[in-house]
């Protein structure tokens, strides 16, 4: 998408696939900032910690993995007015991220439809993947968003 | 439960309900850091902005309502050795959660059974409900979560 650019319910399509410009680095003060004020989980908040936890290695809040997450699709897909959404279904972490990995996304349209209830509007679902730099899968969700049609504008 | 005291597979079972020890405030500013650092939707960068979203109202990113609810979980079922969840069902943000909103959590254990393939963890499936100072819940979802049996420390 150009930069600047709103994203309106015309725009997308099933197949459609958005992937960030950028990644964003998942550095070990971050991961450890945000456990100390959103996930006390020992596995988040050091070293020492995470090796006595079940998991037993340091990695992040997966809350903060979708956090980070949502920062890139606000970038990637800025839909206009935000879009409306409330809510993911089957929100998966499938790896530990692990501090220095840079986090990026891919954004696949799996369906848009006119919405019935409002007609200045198109309901889109999308599946969000949230890799690493190895490119393996570290997240992933289906959401049902709520996108203006440029004719409501 | 009691302060400081770590929960095992053994201390929890179907019907059981947790509930914070407090709640957590959303003042404007924790909106919109949160916002400007994760989620760049107009509903929750400022009033201004807001107005112009498709909410139409200045509230929380959903994501934030989220982080803040796994800090009240951390406190309110410190599992012991942090205990091991990849992922959560249905994650459902039910209204918006506005400035000055004071949120708690309910959590209700749906469904507690042994590990199949891990002989030292139990497998709990437990709802958790984030409401407002009004008792209305704002957030919901359901999770999976491995627990570490007593037997296995």
């Amino acid at each position: 998408m150009q930069p600047g650019k709103r994203i309106y319910f015309e725009d997308v399509y099933p197949g459609l696939v958005l992937r960030s410009a950028r990644a964003i680095t998942m550095d070990r003060d971050s991961i450890t900032g945000f456990a100390r004020q959103f996930d006390l989980h020992p596995a988040h908040l050091s070293e020492a910690t995470a090796a006595e936890s079940m998991f037993g290695v340091f990695c992040a809040s997966g809350w903060h993995t979708g956090a980070v997450t949502m920062r890139l699709i606000s970038e990637t897909m800025p839909i206009a007015r935000g879009g409306m959404g409330t809510g993911v279904e089957a929100l998966r972490w499938l790896r530990p991220v692990r501090a220095g990995d840079a986090l990026r996304i891919e954004i696949e349209i799996v369906e848009a439809r006119a919405s019935r209830s409002r007609p200045g509007a198109g309901v889109v679902t999308y599946r969000c993947t949230t890799l690493n730099q190895r490119d393996e899968p570290v997240q992933a969700f289906t959401t049902t968003v709520l996108f203006p049609r440029r004719a409501d504008e």
